[in-house]
């Protein structure tokens, strides 16, 4: 009745030909214009070129020119389909959520990711608030238009793809040749690379509709065909258009068993990928820097993890209703997440552990006066448990549930009360997140104040450089020369040194990690954070479409970041200066490269380097010479000998 | 009618036999209980006594026995005055402010001060909120029990006694000959110690009234007679009941004039001493280790300071309704002072930096705008004029007054807008100030952001090590082994390496010094850190009441805290770096006394030796190890090459 003309347009192929891969902002503005008949074709052109021009310049010529070339094939891109008279075709709008998703699910979640929440009635809302975790595996995103494609024959099965994944989208798992009896036609396997076990089965698979298309896994992968390097084990290859045996395979996946965790090898990389993840599918950039630190903390420590969250990327991809990436394994454990504000985040964390600290000690008390009708061994037991690794951990979890059940029979409130806090007596890891933004600058006052206060808290720093989610404004970890916001003229002061600053108290667990540049480093650190008995703080370089970088590109610029010493790697672990050595260790060598070989490659320090060459080469000489100081610095630290400071 | 009783006792006198110095609380709560009668005066005493042993006893039996014996000694103290029937006496209660004092002083200051404040009728004060500066001349406290007393002949004229007094009283003059011919007799001079200048005497004064009598000038004292050393050039001696005499010599005093602050020599302490403070006669406590270096702030630069002063001690001392201890010099130049808040007065004083540098450029604008009528050559003279000593200031300030004149006849908007800013072309000190409460702890994340902004920004921190003014909490200042509230058991964690951080930038200005440990250190870090065109801050050791010590021995203290390591002197100056010298100079040599030395003078150490002595001996073993570890790092960073970062 209206007359309705319909057009369609292949953005993405268009985009690709202008050589400007996926940035189909310009293809759509100009299709925009042509079909909306506001100015004249010509001049609505003539303008759009004036405004890329004068948004893009800064960013280079060449840039510029792309977008030209985007916005000239954009209108030959253009197709109109006919309407018909009457609805012909017999293809059904798919449902929002799949049948077999939970009720909530599909009377809350799926109307409000359709755009329908006003729609829902307030009786169909949780009363008390709740909504529940792990919702995002529901929101199918489909926004990739290439997916990992799986050569299990070149494949060494180092879990590097797994690990470096924003979006958890990669998962690996190990099981015995007869799991694998009824798989469906086609679904990848290949023999365990762990000698000594011929019947295991190693898989790798891939979230197809969940997946962003980002090529940091196929990036990460190491291995290639010897006699053909350009086919690699893990390659980026188009999305079929039907996913129905991409289905199959995910399902067939899904109800593989995942190892039991006290089985599994946290030490490396290979082994940590058989862990199953609780934070899964978020709302970050596709290649998102920060969502692979994520991932690999909920492997690690997930089904016991109390995570306080500055407000920042972080908090949105964290809980972005109606879906939230955090969820629960297999056995029903997850961590408990809250988000805190920019200025607080840290002293919030540090409220956690007082309250920990204090719930624990409400257990152990309450324990100690039922000891005689629970047994006085059972008890001690339970008190005097190590919990240093997962196997303990595991022990601990069954001599608290053994304990629960005996106290369910006592009918008194001492009982009740106490077993409301039984739980906290397997050991918790508590984890303060958040950016730089945070860390070095807002939150940085309480941050120090609560490594200081001596506690046993474990801090991440997603280290983006910039104030990501707010639009890229300066923080005190731009590095100079940079641009961002408030600093649009190149950071005139050198990045701010926390690393430094948190050695400076001796008592606190301090790293640099960078997974792109080294993963293991990575592992390792996090891991010595977790485990250290007091204040704990790694920094973890995160790659940010703020750098003005391909993101493919994120796990080389952190390569470089460290090669060419803007980002060394280390380690300050009290415990090695309690045991009488050295406490710092430097896992990166000597700069090799020169600063210039990581900074041409980001458009933060390429747009100084336009806009002003003579002070960007002033700002470059200058951080290289901060840079050699601060390593000296570091080099002279390693060789102090220990103060031996507990003994 | 009532039949008054009167007693008196000499409380100072009873409390000085005792062994408790000024101590007169406890000698006057037992006269107070046994006058009034409310409990039979055996039990008032063993009250008393047991109230004692309960609040003394963490600081050892020595001072609870003292107690004792000052609550036995206080009655036989009491005297009865016979109260006669009619008023006999000749005395009159004197004013409270002399005659000679300005209007408002006497009619809304001098009430307030005799607690009438409410009587003063509205139309009295002034109408927008102004109250004069520099006032607490007119209240004279009067609370000293001795006073300095100089020996001219002994004095080597070094500058000690005046730069250590913490509320100005001592005063140093050179004035020639003929000046001293009026003199009163008996007003002491001694011929100038500097060479070539046969017709200068030195006079060295006290203000009787506005000394409390503290002490550090004689302790700073270093001149004493060879034959019999107890006789020093400056001594305490017994303050006269009749002050006429003092009052005499003050007054002709304060009619010599002051140095023309362009030939003062201020590089030394000596040289310093004559430079007249704008800072004086504060409420601060006896001995107080803070006001000496906020004197000797305000003889260097008080005529062209802005203060931007933190909550705390300095907050209330510093404007102390009705008075205040802030004001002018001679030439009616005095600091703009302002209080901000614990948590942002670094961020207030950044908002001075701001103002000023918009200013300066507001009225260099104005001018170039005036050139023609001005005058080409006088207008470039102002803008281009070097202002690194006081001469260039003294010029400049000539300078800025001719074309403030001649732009009084230009009759425009644009000019008397231009006289509004015209004397921000004088360059300004900035000094923000504060605690270790604020610079440690609540202000620490602004603090931080501020240094790190390479702003021209002055930062000064009266470490006390504890939360002073609040009643002695624990700061991340406060070092290991220390008792403070909140850290009742003996603090747990080290001090916090407020030095280490700020020189981790690189590029801020960083000093640690100590006025009772090395006062030309003091002095060169002070002048250095202004004369430096970045952030600077200057960590400066201030003894105090909490640290539970004889405030005599404050500066002693000083001395031994550096002395055993615990307070490193250091300066770190990015200049030297710039100029491809190596920045950090330590002041103060390997240490040479043990730990121990230091802090058994301080109650506060040696509350936790008391009450738990094995714990005080292991934090005290980590203090020294956490110490060498930081000298170690120091002289590390010492020997390490310059960055020649701006180069």
């Amino acid at each position: 009745d209206k007359e309705l003309k319909l057009y369609t347009i292949d953005a993405y192929e268009v985009a690709k030909q202008a050589g400007m891969g996926r940035r189909i902002n310009t293809v759509m503005q100009t299709c925009y214009f042509a079909l909306a008949e506001i100015l004249p074709e010509a001049v609505a052109i003539e303008k759009i070129k004036a405004a890329i021009k004068k948004t893009y310049q800064r960013k280079g010529d060449a840039i510029v020119q792309k977008n030209f070339a985007a916005v000239d094939a954009a209108l030959a891109g253009l197709h109109r389909v006919e309407v018909p008279e009457a609805v012909s075709s017999e293809f059904a709008k798919p449902a929002i959520v799949p049948e077999d998703a939970p009720e909530f699910i599909k009377t809350v979640t799926a109307p409000i990711m359709a755009g329908k929440g006003d729609l829902i009635p307030v009786s169909q809302l949780p009363a008390d608030g709740v909504f529940p975790s792990g919702t995002t595996r529901w929101e199918k995103v489909n926004s990739a238009l290439n997916i990992p494609s799986w050569d299990p024959d070149l494949c060494v099965q180092c879990g590097n793809c797994t690990v470096v994944c924003p979006h958890a989208v990669v998962r690996a798992k190990e099981v015995t040749k007869d799991h694998l009896e009824d798989a469906p036609e086609g679904f990848k396997a290949a023999k365990s690379a762990s000698f000594g076990f011929p019947n295991r089965r190693f898989t790798l698979q891939f979230y197809a509709e969940d997946c962003t298309g980002c090529g940091l896994c196929a990036a990460a992968c190491p291995a290639s065909d010897m006699e053909d390097d350009s086919r690699k084990a893990l390659m980026m290859k188009p999305k079929p258009t039907d996913l129905t045996e991409a289905r199959e395979y995910i399902q067939f996946f899904e109800q593989l068993p995942w190892p039991e965790r006290q089985h599994v090898d946290y030490s490396t990389i290979k082994g940590a990928q058989f862990l199953q993840p609780t934070f899964e599918f978020g709302s970050s950039c596709p290649g998102c820097g920060e969502t692979p630190y994520l991932t690999l903390l909920s492997r690690l420590f997930g089904d016991r993890m109390l995570i306080a969250n500055a407000t920042g990327c972080s908090s949105i991809y964290g809980a972005n209703l109606p879906t939230t990436p955090w969820g629960k394994n297999d056995e029903g454990r997850g961590p408990a997440w809250s988000n805190s504000l920019f200025e607080d985040n840290a002293q919030f964390g540090f409220g956690y552990s007082l309250t920990r600290v204090k719930h624990r000690e409400m257990a152990r008390d309450g324990l100690k006066a039922f000891q005689d009708q629970l047994g006085k061994e059972a008890v001690a037991e339970v008190l005097n448990a190590e919990q240093h690794n997962e196997a303990d951990i595991n022990d601990q979890r069954q001599r608290v549930a053994a304990l629960k059940d005996k106290l369910q029979t006592i009918d008194s409130d001492e009982a009740r009360n106490l077993l409301t806090v039984m739980d906290l007596l397997v050991q918790r890891s508590l984890w303060i997140i958040g950016g730089d933004g945070w860390a070095y600058d807002i939150g940085y006052g309480g941050l120090d104040h609560v490594i200081a206060s001596g506690a046993n808290v474990n801090i991440l720093v997603m280290d983006t450089e910039v104030y990501s989610n707010t639009g890229g404004q300066a923080s005190k970890s731009t590095p100079m020369g940079a641009m961002a916001k408030f600093a649009s003229g190149g950071k005139r002061t050198g990045k701010k040194d926390l690393a430094l600053l948190a050695m400076s108290y001796g008592n606190v667990y301090v790293a640099r990690v960078a997974l792109g540049a080294n993963p293991q480093q990575t592992l390792d650190a996090i891991r010595e954070a977790e485990a250290y008995d007091g204040p704990s703080i790694v920094m973890a370089y995160s790659h940010c479409i703020a750098h003005g970088i391909n993101m493919e590109d994120g796990l080389k610029q952190q390569y470089k970041a460290v090669k060419s010493g803007h980002w060394p790697l280390l380690r300050y672990n009290p415990v090695l200066d309690e045991e009488g050595e050295q406490p710092l260790v430097l896992d990166s060598v000597q700069p090799r490269i020169d600063l210039d070989d990581y900074t041409l490659g980001e458009n933060r320090y390429q747009a100084l380097r336009r806009s002003n060459p003579e002070l960007a080469e002033e700002l470059g000489d200058i951080a290289r010479q901060q840079m050699k100081r601060k390593w000296n610095l570091y080099k002279a630290m390693q060789s102090l000998p220990s103060s031996n400071a507990e003994h």
